[in-house]
């Protein structure tokens, strides 16, 4: 679109490219569309681009599956109105999945069973992170510090918009492995847990890097993912660290230049 | 709390602030605590502080209530779990505002009714809003510029954890009338809008400044609380944009130093 830039004062007119942002509606059900027991479980903003992968990311970040082979099939919905195609999905959900929506709720750790607290919220992660984490291996310091220059070369479309959070999967050395891009950093790292299901990458001995700050949410879905360790270029939160301790994740925070804070676990 | 602070290589022992972050919970409810028809309404990773602002610039940016005398009270939940003190908040609305909890689903954009795409989600969002917007005056570009500083300064978390997002408030003068902060950067503009309703400061000619990326929630909730002006230190989305120029509000993004850009509206 055309922008007017103003720089020290003096107005000028260029051509500025925008990041897409969407709504995305998921919805779950069994066979074939228009199933009498289809749920629309939730609405993202996020920007379009392997939905599939997100709608699979979110379910398992959630909770809402357990085990990928709970999934059969994530599809777009071909009977909505024009407007609105391409904005919902569905995840066919295997025929022993019940399709509870009481059950999912829950694990939004949104209604009273769970308590609003951070003490609580942690307790109701927990109880859903059936791999016990903590790598094995270790990461070199120098590995690190590598890791935001390696995601930013390989970013397409921040290096066009400037306005766009990313999430990166890495091996041990320090190879890029899965990269999303996503107006939502959520969604960037749903995007990368849905593409690790989908294919053969496993989250063992991984570092999983995010753009932005790390919070709670963030944290709780690279736990839910298996991932053992997560580092961010902005701050952690209070909840986010004890999430962290909790769960067993090295947590490393304001990775920059030659320097990151390391806030539980070790490398 | 201690972290290991690596710097080219070298580790050492510092103290660092962290940001908190706990779920607070927003009910509606007529009279006092425990009436029947008592709806839990949303939860929301917030920064505590300011809850009751928070609460009220919620259900205002949201569409839930229209209007501030619709809410009469705002305090935090006394009957609750010894640990949820302090994460659970109340409003209690004007017996003429009906408890709906169906009403205010489709407030969210989130039903079918509304459609999942851009053009109904912003539909959706320009039925709502009655002020019709536009400022009158002008605002100088050496004005716009000094603002990220202004905020900046008056930021207190930031200076100790570096992991928070702002929103403040400005008049035609770039003087501060509002500043919060907040992990969620939903929350921070809440939280002004709250302040902004619960006391004598009024929307008219002001401008809204965000740290972060200008999405679409942040445009909505400007647009909502009738500010007509907003600027990001960050980049707009493409439905972000859409959204202001159907509601005539003047965006501004990529404010950094002594340049800008103006996506719609004029200053």
């Amino acid at each position: 679109m055309r922008v007017s830039a103003v720089s020290a004062g003096d107005s000028s007119q260029r051509d500025d490219l925008l990041v897409a942002e969407e709504p995305l509606e998921i919805r779950l059900g069994h066979g074939p569309e228009h199933d009498r027991k289809e749920v629309r479980l939730s609405v993202t903003m996020r920007t379009p681009g392997h939905d599939e992968e997100l709608a699979l990311g979110f379910l398992f970040t959630e909770g809402i599956i357990a085990r990928k082979e709970e999934v059969m099939h994530v599809a777009y919905c071909a009977d909505v109105k024009e407007e609105e195609r391409g904005n919902v999905v569905r995840a066919e959900l295997h025929p022993s999945v019940e399709l509870d929506p009481a059950r999912w709720q829950r694990n939004f750790y949104t209604t009273s069973s769970c308590g609003v607290c951070g003490k609580s919220s942690i307790d109701a992660v927990r109880t859903q992170c059936s791999v016990p984490l903590g790598a094995s291996g270790r990461l070199e310091a120098a590995v690190i510090t590598s890791l935001p220059d390696r995601m930013r070369e390989a970013q397409t479309v921040f290096k066009h918009t400037g306005g766009i959070h990313a999430a990166a999967l890495f091996d041990e050395a320090g190879e890029l492995l899965l990269l999303r891009e996503d107006i939502g950093r959520h969604n960037a790292v749903d995007k990368v847990v849905g593409a690790m299901l989908s294919g053969s990458v496993t989250p063992d001995e991984r570092i999983l890097l995010v753009s932005g700050r790390a919070g709670f949410e963030l944290v709780q879905k690279c736990l839910m993912a298996g991932i053992p360790r997560m580092a961010a270029v902005g701050a952690p939160s209070s909840l986010a660290v004890q999430l962290a301790r909790d769960g067993g994740l090295t947590l490393i925070g304001f990775l920059r230049g030659d320097r990151f804070n390391v806030y539980t676990g070790t490398l």
